[in-house]
């Protein structure tokens, strides 16, 4: 008998020899018909494998993130049968599963496969799907791999084979399908039920351009036909949300190749859009405590080389600036802290003059492959909303607590309601790793996990993912189409204050070391701007709209009270313009709608006589007439709905 | 006879070989009682030079800049006339004036001089002037002028005798001495009633460490003791007043040796100080109907290259920045004006969409060497509050008008009363030299004086001195000690839309280029606070202050009482702090006096009772006691006089 843990933490006996799937039916038969794959002591396996000794067994169905992947693993052996059945003279090469789906790299050797056959091989693929074949691992030895890829003229899988170090070779068979694979299978291919392929690319034998050029088939497959329906919508709505379509068409930002790549220039509606999200949050941080501090954006090899960010990135950064004379070297900032520690250092403190709190919104440089360059989420340049608190550890549990409240504030003002933690700590079997006594560890991880409980987060705790200098939390967001961004670290540092000497004088009269919290609820103003971008679809909060309203006359007789109207506007603090082009009111109306404007406001005859505006949401709603006061009023209390002041 | 114009413009006929002197006292008596020198067709003469041939005179005075350098020219002649007097064996080397008084080099021979001896000196200098000695200019052979130094042993003289490459030499004799000199001096000795010696330095002859090290004596020297006396009161303010100094004491702002010289870090009073300055600035713009934008901080070399800003700046500048991969390379940017020429080419523009006006707070990185680096007013990062105004030719005159209507705000709200302007126009006779059709210049040209003209403004013409990209004003403020300042310029550039290529559809469907306006009110906020730091001495306009009022508790019982006033000036938007330390009331108000606090809020017993705090201004002005809203009151109209809402 072995004994199975399941992640309940419950112990159960069984056989020697008992296979996942098994397991799953001795619990329900609703588990077992939707478990998948399966994590036997932290290595994935199939739902057949023979269980030899005690462990830990984890059962996973088509919603686990490793399930998934062994669905998309397997359904890319069946695209290669589906492909060796339509293109016989193809030969394989390899196929993954990826974050969305899989692809299965194949040589064409003379076949021709274009997007149009897309069709044809997706309707063999679920064909094959339907007979319910069962997935099955067995050993090879590597003269018998080599000959059967040999007897096929596959070069590629016999290059694999001979590279191959460790004595296992696997093969998994399905139908009359036998492919070189490690594993990882769902139990047999009647689960995928819907399959759709994506995309059809060039690409390399291993990646390296002087080798045989490939054919990379992208796909994505879901247990049912519904899924895949959503999953297209989802996609659909995500490109229409493309931060870097909507940037261009709301004129928020652009990239210049004189300028660079991966330098993002703010349009004048982009730049408001910073200017208000920057006071919101100087206004919250002023009301925290925070004091504002504003450093160069180059700092001497020196500063890097006593913070240690030379020497971990110095090689892959932007290289080092040379001055003309005086022999001195300046690299861009790639991070605030260490200025705002020299700051710190900049006078002496006592006890009573902590915590202290400094904030910048400091623009860095890192250097990015242009490869890996993506709108505003990777940039080469961007915008944190830093700060750093340097406190006494006893001052930590305090600190955290207001940080997380300034974080939910923030998410809350910006419309993320749905949200989770992690909290990062230490692996306890490994202590030499971390920097920091042991006594300040325990100190702060207790006071971030207590933070997190008394706040009320949904948080999960992650052992031994800690940085080597500190615990942190980590919040993610999921976004309106249910993707999640990683948005706002909270970061405990004692490693800073160590390398920078930091130092005040306590209530014993005796120097101490402070701790470092590093914190930035946007991250960066870049990529929270394009998270919110493709959360919103542009559709922001009200209070941070670039123009609020729009005065839309139809006829230019109107010009005048039009002119009354924004001015009128103006005074009540709402961002308004008026279109007084001699377009159609359609035109007018349409361009309105897809620039976003929340409120347009049509002025006719009626509402010139009446001193009113006609008021249309965007959409589509109409709201009717009414004075600029009562329009004024509503959106007021929109406003207030969305956003208050951050109070201590 | 001579026809001599005089600068009013009236000709008069004198004989010929008639001296200025004459001319002077053909005039008034009083005029040739202070005539000390004279400028003959743009050359400084002798006030008893003879004058041969019709030109143009300028009678020059003590109040004269040319006057006040013959005067400390002459006082150098009289030092070095005293020197060898007192120390025989000294070697003259050279001896100018310079901005504020004079100095001459000496190598002291075995002779010994320190600035106990400068009593000495300056009273033997006192008696040799009041012998009225006439300073007389001869020409002599070079053999002769060798021969006279060879007999004196002095080598550095017979080093400059050698190098002198035209035929003339000139010889200046006074009394009993006798010097090198090319002219320009003072009637006679007798004129230097006041003297002092200001310092003492090593120097090398010819500025080069391998020669022979020589001893700097500096002074200056006025009309009047009485002048004297306000010029050392004046330099002992200015010492009070040193930003540098005042930064510190009010820790607005420091260095450090790691980040880099020349590269301020602002702490946080400082910061909040930048932070009202941009605020003040950004509404005015608005107002004024600028758009935000935003760049990095760094380009690519080509932007600079199509700028033209490399070729001209690339050697002495910052060098580029090189990337690990991708072979691309970049540069600090040095200008923000290439950024903003990229974002008007982001999209097509019609007349009817200019002028677009584009303002950024942009950090710009310009190398100087260490030596030059001077506090906040040379550094080598600084943010200007830069924009950029792209606009048809025919709009320049109405844009010309905005931008001096918005400098004339900031001066207002700034407290600098005291400013002129000057209009560089170009030099009519070297057409080749400007870039931009000779139609745009006059054009240009009439829209500056025109604006200038029309606003009021005390300006002057320099012609010539244009850049070669376009016509230019700029203002110079004179601040509390007299120092004049150049603050905001406004420049015309007809170069960077061409190398860009800027353009717009005209009227006429036609593409046409538009012109472009570079300007900076403040010009850069660092160099600007330092400027305003040195004229207010850190007493600040109120509406600009970091801190308005502090409160002082005369007990620590009234700890309860004093936050609640806190909180309520907090309310009415005033920045106040509480000084809630065990201290002394008398330490506490020396301290607030030393950070410039307007207002001190005394609370004591009665206070607390009352509800009300005692108010003492800085500077020690007792308002009595009164409810903290008479004292919001006082504030608001305080600062309602200082500055108010800017207004197209």
């Amino acid at each position: 008998m072995i004994n199975i843990t399941l992640p309940d933490g419950s112990v159960k006996q069984y056989e020697k020899g008992t296979t996942p799937l098994q397991v799953a039916l001795s619990i329900s038969s609703g588990l077992a018909r939707n478990v998948i794959s399966a994590k036997f002591n932290d290595s994935i396996v199939e739902t057949t494998t023979l269980l030899q000794e005690d462990g830990k067994l984890v059962l996973l169905t088509f919603n686990d993130d490793e399930g998934k992947q062994a669905f998309w693993h397997s359904t890319s052996h069946v695209m290669a049968q589906a492909l060796l059945k339509l293109y016989p003279k193809v030969h394989l090469t390899i196929g993954p599963s990826i974050e969305n789906g899989f692809y299965y790299d194949v040589e064409l050797n003379g076949e021709v496969i274009s997007e149009n056959d897309f069709p044809k091989i997706e309707a063999k693929m679920l064909e094959l799907a339907r007979g319910k074949h069962d997935f099955e691992m067995r050993e090879v030895s590597k003269s018998e791999a080599l000959d059967y890829y040999k007897s096929k003229n596959n070069p590629f899988k016999v290059e694999l084979i001979e590279n191959l170090e460790d004595g296992t070779i696997t093969f998994c068979d399905h139908d009359d399908f036998t492919d070189l694979c490690r594993g990882g299978h769902i139990p047999n291919t009647g689960f995928i039920k819907a399959v759709k392929l994506m995309n059809i690319a060039g690409a390399y034998w291993r990646g390296d351009e002087t080798n045989p050029q490939l054919t990379r088939i992208y796909g994505i497959s879901f247990p049912k036909q519904k899924e895949l329906k959503e999953y297209l919508a989802l996609l659909e709505e995500a490109k229409k949300r493309d931060h870097r379509k909507l940037g261009k068409e709301l004129k928020l930002f652009t990239f210049s190749k004189k300028v660079g790549q991966g330098l993002p220039l703010w349009l004048p509606k982009g730049a408001a859009l910073r200017d208000r999200l920057e006071k919101f949050m100087k206004d919250a941080q002023e009301a925290a405590g925070y004091q504002p501090v504003v450093s160069p954006h180059i700092g001497q090899k020196e500063l890097y080389m006593t913070s240690g960010h030379f020497q971990k990135y110095g090689e892959d950064s932007f290289q080092s600036i040379k001055t003309p004379q005086d022999g001195e070297e300046y690299l861009l900032k790639p991070m605030n802290c260490p200025h705002h520690c020299e700051i710190f250092n900049s006078q002496a403190w006592s006890y009573r003059d902590l915590p202290q709190r400094y904030a910048e919104f400091g623009t860095v440089y890192r250097y990015e492959q242009s490869g890996e360059l993506h709108g505003l989420t990777r940039v080469r340049g961007f915008t944190q909303d830093d700060a750093h608190i340097f406190c006494m550890p006893e001052q930590l549990d305090e600190e955290f607590k207001k940080v997380i409240d300034l974080v939910l504030y923030v998410f809350g003002a910006l419309g993320f309601e749905n949200f989770t933690a992690q909290v990062s700590l230490r692996d306890p079997e490994n202590p030499s790793k971390y920097i920091g006594s042991d006594e300040n560890w325990t100190k702060a991880e207790a006071a971030i996990l207590n933070a997190a409980e008394e706040k009320g987060l949904n948080y999960k705790v992650e052992t031994g993912e800690a940085a080597f200098y500190g615990p942190k939390l980590d919040f993610m967001v999921k976004d309106a189409l249910g993707r999640q961004w990683q948005l706002g670290t909270i970061q405990v540092d004692y490693n800073l204050p160590e390398r920078f000497e930091l130092e005040y004088k306590g209530s014993d009269n005796e120097m101490h070391r402070p701790v470092m919290i590093h914190r930035a609820p946007f991250g960066s103003l870049e990529r929270f701007i394009a998270i919110l971008l493709e959360h919103t679809g542009g559709n922001f909060p009200l209070w941070l709209m670039p123009e609020q309203a729009i005065i839309l006359s139809i006829s230019e007789k109107y010009e005048n009270y039009s002119k009354k109207v924004l001015s009128l506007l103006k005074k009540h603090e709402i961002r308004a313009t008026f279109d007084n082009r001699g377009e159609t009111m359609g035109k007018k109306i349409r361009e309105a709608e897809m620039n976003k404007i929340p409120y347009m406001l049509i002025i006719g005859e009626a509402e010139v006589e009446n001193e009113t505006v006609s008021v249309r949401k965007h959409g589509g709603d109409d709201l009717g007439e009414m004075p600029i006061e009562s329009f004024a009023k509503i959106l007021q209390v929109e406003t207030d709905k969305e956003i208050h002041t951050f109070e201590v």
